[in-house]
């Protein structure tokens, strides 16, 4: 290919490549930040797949193009991709765009470097121990372990690898087979990671045995005990109880003392997942919610979420103090870990997870706090319970709009009763034709762009929304606005 | 707490946002792209870890900042953290700052998004299935399967994860337990994730069965076929052989098609660990190195080692069309892959892995592609390899270099013998003493900051440097830098 040099290219040329760059900075300015979270403008330009690839003309060449041609594909891709920062996002666990933590998210990337050792992440190794330092210091531990995995489902994965390892430490050399059959605990509300989980570890999904929730979504620690009991007499030993703070759908809160009464008695791992609801921790006035998660071995938490750190940004917390994170995944490869270094090899925490390249995931949040203070997080904590309690209030008010019940989070869950379905509960089929509400107002908003709900079934019930008013650039008239959207979406249905 | 309003913050105003945004870019640019990538700069600020805390007063406090404050910590974790970039950043397998691929990373961060929905992630779903194409089409493939993963390690447990539940599907449900010893197979030159995987997916480290390496650290398959024997003639059932493209250390190749006709014969999944030489598939010249791969199940390959896309960008390939990676892993939450949508839901891709929330991953090499093409892609490999050549000519002309192996990789081994060591070979604690130098001279070149170099003990040899030249923006110059700079700092050993 000698013969075919690349378009102009910035290779070698540093203030051109600041140039281009100052021009990808300003069209992200225009585009996701300005456009991408004012509420006149469209949450996404919905296209259908095929005209999408066509328009984005995604296909990769031979070629290179020049400077000009790629500001417009950066152009194109922000354009017509969803904005997570949206007022009138309501779609998942995430929203909104806090600029420090997108500060913090930027000089990740611009650094470019991994978490393994002191040597290539000085300021990053030191800061991951202080954000983790804190985040235990609220789950009410004065020491302990800790890491920063990809995402929550990788973090329940953790806590169910190192409570086998520590209940047997032969599993890490010779495998399950070595083991008798284990049992895992959760309510039949948990994260599908749970399952997904105890899959990929090779202890099946058979082994997750699924304990019954009340009518608000929370594990019944009565059940629980049932649960042991049964998976005893079927020769199962059970090993770890994963309980949730903040389910994802309902927003429930497992009651932890008395898990971990449970727990205690039976000498189980109590792994809390609070990948939603850990954030809550930080408010004074809901954090009892949480009331009983200081006797948990460890703590899944996801301040991508709630806290709006940005993806991702799941923090594993332990109680342990003896090193078992390290003594769980390490391998001791002599290129990377070398123990003849400088300075204290303590410092180099890579060995501690399964991944070797790691992403920094501490900065957006440490910046986050260094700018809010653990103040300015609460209040944003308070203010999101605040403003889903006035999202419930107004749903009460109105008519076609029913609770699916009085949520204790920030999930609030409910259903839009159409004109021609009002009144009619009592026919016989109210709630199949209920169900195929929520798809159809779906995606009139989407293709309208004119806001994003989640729905789901649960249960035995169809399809309701489940809106999470996190972003805390929220107010009053965005509720307003939302409500009045799903009504003229609505309106003829 | 309502008391207490944090200080003057950016919440709700826009402008005030936007405008400290543009703040902090300017630093990015001076701090990171500017000085950072600029050889008469340090590669890093060396600070003792205590010392470093108090520089950057790490620790979260109640009150929050002001953003005049949040902006001298910007610059100062900038400052002293290590620049990736810089031209005497020889320390990883990654090294570099390409302004096309950093440019996909901040639109990336700037829309934060999770790549499991066509819903919330249209560009990317679409995106990602485009790159994962052109992916598999280097490697030989008309057809496929993949994914990006967070990371090598990962791509390599997913792996193993597909191979075993495609042999023994009642895995995902019944676990291990149900399933015959299993064996996988790698050489000893293979990368630490193997074996961390095997732990990790309940398998045990000793399930994996090492095969011996040449001396040039290649696979020896003739090993291969006795260590399947021997395993088998233990009872277990062998069921995967990972060969490795690009070992970690040494750079080698393992002879792929006469590794892929032991697994055809024993109808073992063949695995090929390319997260290191995968990117070496994009030249005509180099491909031959992985001659066979197109033979293989599934690869693993990281562009953002020999490509410089940023981490993380780590694909899953596979050559299966049967949807096996969707069944493997899938697991049916209604709360997010609805059936009942109004589009396609086969685009909703996020079942197919085992994370929920997922990093966008593919933009940062597709806008690098788009501005590079194919072409530009190559020329870069081959510059590398180029460079590669020139630095091991040049250290066969000095004094007191040693080759540890002619590489046929950008691996480059080798020795600073310093004066006091030359022609001592023959002494009885010379290779003790030259295991000594490197970790001196490491020690120096960071506290210089005038470059880094990784080094390592290795099988039965004492340390030596591997030094790794990817960076394109690299020159002769630099190259002879380095090996001044180590004459310069071993002078008086
Ligand atoms: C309760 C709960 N746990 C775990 C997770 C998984 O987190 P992640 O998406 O980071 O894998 C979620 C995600 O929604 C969740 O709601
Ligand atoms: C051959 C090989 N495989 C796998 C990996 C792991 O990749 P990652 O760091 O992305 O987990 C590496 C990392 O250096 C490697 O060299």
């Amino acid at each position: 290919m000698a013969d075919s040099k690349p378009l102009p290219s910035l290779d070698g040329d540093p203030v051109a490549a600041e140039a281009w760059l100052r021009d990808v900075f300003e069209i992200i300015v225009d585009e996701a930040i300005r456009k991408g979270t004012r509420a006149s403008e469209k949450v996404c330009e919905w296209k259908e797949p095929e005209e999408l690839k066509s328009l984005l003309d995604l296909e990769l060449q031979s070629h290179g193009e020049t400077q000009e041609k790629i500001l417009e594909r950066c152009r194109a891709v922000i354009h017509y991709s969803v904005k997570t920062g949206h007022p009138r996002f309501f779609n998942q666990l995430f929203s909104g765009l806090d600029p420090h933590a997108l500060a913090g998210r930027i000089i990740t990337e611009s650094l470019n470097t991994s978490q393994y050792t002191y040597e290539i992440a000085p300021v990053f190794v030191l800061m991951e121990e202080e954000v983790l330092k804190k985040l235990r210091a609220l789950v009410g531990w004065s020491s302990g372990d800790g890491v920063f995995c990809p995402g929550g489902s990788i973090s329940n994965m953790y806590a169910m690898n190192l409570a086998r390892y520590q209940r047997y430490p032969d599993c890490k050399q010779r495998g399950l087979r070595a083991l008798p059959p284990l049992a895992i605990f959760t309510s039949k509300e948990c994260h599908y990671s749970v399952n997904k989980g105890a899959a990929f570890l090779g202890l099946g999904t058979d082994s997750v045995r699924v304990v019954k929730a009340d009518e608000r979504g929370k594990m019944i620690p009565k059940d629980l005990e049932r649960q042991i009991s049964l998976a005893e007499a079927k020769g199962a030993v059970p090993f770890l109880v994963s309980a949730t703070s903040g389910t994802t759908v309902l927003g429930a809160f497992d009651p932890l003392n008395a898990i971990a009464d449970v727990c205690q008695r039976h000498g189980l791992w109590l792994h809390v997942d609070a990948a939603w609801g850990g954030s809550v921790l930080l408010s004074q006035t809901h954090r009892h919610l949480l009331d009983g998660i200081q006797r948990a071995d460890s703590v899944a938490w996801n301040p991508h979420k709630l806290l709006g750190a940005g993806l991702q940004c799941s923090a594993l917390l332990l109680q342990d103090t003896s090193n078992l994170l390290k003594r769980c995944h390490e391998s001791q490869a002599r290129y990377l870990f070398q123990q003849d270094k400088f300075y204290d090899v303590a410092l180099d925490t890579g060995d501690k997870v399964v991944q070797c390249g790691r992403r920094v995931d501490c900065l957006k949040l440490w910046l986050l706090w260094k700018a809010q203070g653990r103040q300015g997080l609460e209040q944003r904590i308070n203010r999101a319970f605040a403003l889903s309690q006035y999202l419930v209030e107004e749903i009460k008010k109105r008519e076609g709009f029913e609770l699916v019940m009085e949520p204790e989070f920030v999930n609030v869950c409910f259903w839009f009763v159409p004109p021609s379905l009002r009144g009619k509960q009592e026919s016989l089929d109210y709630s199949q034709r209920l169900s195929q509400v929520a798809p159809v107002l779906k995606e009139r908003m989407v293709k309208a762009g004119s806001m994003m709900i989640g729905y789901q079934p649960h249960g035995a019930w169809g399809n309701f929304f489940r809106v999470i008013v996190v972003n805390p650039m929220l107010t009053h008239t965005d509720i307003d606005f939302l409500l009045d959207e799903l009504e003229r979406l609505g309106q003829d249905l």
